[in-house]
């Protein structure tokens, strides 16, 4: 992995992707005791940024390939970005879903054209039903963070940061990154390694999952040991990926970990400060700049909302607790 | 007024003001029956398109006039825009507000360094408070719509529009404006004029305060009957403004007037498909734009979200009636 394959993955993008704006409120400079800078990824293609893996990984394949058609896992924003990405490359897209997944996510995969295999977690191996597919079909499957060409993509997100950044002055920063499997954090990370030198990334997670914090500070690849449930589904992933690990653990600063409660502060001060929506998963970095303001230093401080895809009656709750 | 003011405010804002992107989504081109662009100045800095207009008028002040300050009625956008425009350039301003407008509002407006002078609508009068302080003190009255330099900064929201809207090759479609006093529609429609005259420029308002639709179909100043109350509370004007009814006269298409149903439906929809937040004043134009297609012509409209500053509770209400 390195910058050369970023920079190819955003021509690649060029002309498709959302070029997200940052975004800042007096209001939050206020909470934090710093400048903010919001990434709002939420507003990019299908309302996250992996939008832009799915695109790279697509856009990098051979006609015949294409034509033959992509696979994914997933139950949210992954498949999302995927099967919006094969529609425009004329791909046929599988994207193989828990069969209890929310009927709004099946929906919207399905809207967006894609083909929704639905399985039973309790007697059914995902793993083989893509395996098998693969086979029979000649489909390529797309992983959500391991994968050379996903990390690419998510790294353009960075390239944006590194430019935006430099136009408003900022040369010094820490950078944090919600961060699941590592995909959007580590792309970022070797992008501003590349271009802005000075700013560092920080995952931040949500407590009980902070693998990657706890991997970070052991210099080996840590595991949950819950099950992944709980507010911020996007980004419960068990530990970081084979790929993006080495990459974190060279480029990285120390995790941010933040609870649900000030998740869903953060994303009640989005709303009334930035009018944007950011899902639970999409919000812990913007808690971690407001609440954990004593872990980081620097008069700025650089955060990503991730994602905007969450319920109503979720992101309701989150406004009624925190009034603004 | 002409396209020259517009670029000079232009200037002005330039590095200052933050270019909204276009947004869109298939989700809501499906509703619509064609494609939807979104101009989403809730991202503008205050929260909406008013920013552009109070920094157009306190740019333009001469330093002396600048330090003995400015003056604005409003309880709402126009008091925000101004208050943060003023604080910029280190001019004083004094927002004259009624005494039972949302304490929220008023906190607001003081946080971004107002000086917030409370009156009384029932026993007190404004325009002489506001007189009073205009002789007194030598400060210097920003109207909300009726005012060049104000018409000057929302215009800039067209230029943005008609460069965006090239890029993507739109070069005719219906823009559908959220209009009050009709200071953003005038603004726009003037900028579309000069730079991309093939967007036609329509206002949007809600049911009962159609004030501007009924002026346009008549050919003169019609007013609203009713008290100035309703979901949509920051377009109630009671009438176009006497600078900006001959723009819209000369340049506009018909009005469209849609119900606070359809407002709410479009609140819901901008939340779900594009993750952002939209008042409800800010949301008629796409509430016209998704549920008036027979109004519509041509494969493309654009329609402007011309604010996000709403009550969680309110904006809560609109999610759980309209689920998408």
């Amino acid at each position: 992995m390195n910058i050369t394959m970023i920079e190819a993955a955003a021509d690649r993008l060029a002309g498709h992707v959302r070029q997200t704006p940052l975004l800042w409120s007096p209001f939050l400079d206020e909470i934090a005791g710093r400048r903010v800078l919001v990434k709002p990824e939420c507003l990019q293609h299908t309302g996250s940024f992996k939008f832009r893996g799915g695109w790279s990984a697509v856009s990098a394949m051979s006609p015949e390939a294409r034509a033959r058609g992509v696979i994914a896992f997933s139950s949210g924003n992954h498949a999302q970005g995927v099967a919006y990405a094969a529609r425009a490359h004329d791909a046929p897209a599988v994207i193989i879903m828990p069969s209890d997944a929310p009927k709004l996510k099946i929906d919207n995969t399905r809207a967006l054209g894609a083909d929704v295999v639905l399985y039973d977690r309790a007697t059914e191996d995902r793993d083989e039903i893509g395996a098998r597919l693969s086979t029979e079909r000649g489909m390529t499957l797309i992983k959500p963070f391991d994968e050379p060409l996903v990390i690419a993509g998510q790294g353009t997100t960075g390239l944006e940061i590194a430019r935006d950044a430099a136009a408003l002055g900022v040369t010094e920063a820490d950078v944090i990154v919600c961060c699941g499997g590592g995909g959007l954090t580590s792309g970022i990370a070797l992008a501003l390694e590349a271009r802005a030198p000075g700013l560092r990334v920080r995952p931040a997670e949500p407590e009980g999952f902070d693998d990657v914090a706890r991997s970070l500070a052991s210099g080996r690849i840590e595991r949950n040991s819950g099950a992944p449930e709980g507010l911020c589904d996007a980004i419960l992933t068990p530990q970081p990926g084979d790929l993006t690990f080495p990459i974190l653990s060279r480029l990285c600063g120390p995790g941010l970990v933040v609870t649900e409660d000030e998740v869903q502060h953060a994303m009640a001060l989005a709303f009334a400060r930035l009018k944007v929506v950011a899902e639970p998963g999409g919000a812990v970095a913007l808690a971690a700049a407001l609440f954990h303001s004593a872990e980081i230093s620097g008069e700025t401080v650089i955060v990503t909302i991730s994602g905007g895809n969450v319920d109503a009656g979720v992101f309701a709750q989150a406004l009624a607790r925190f009034p603004v």
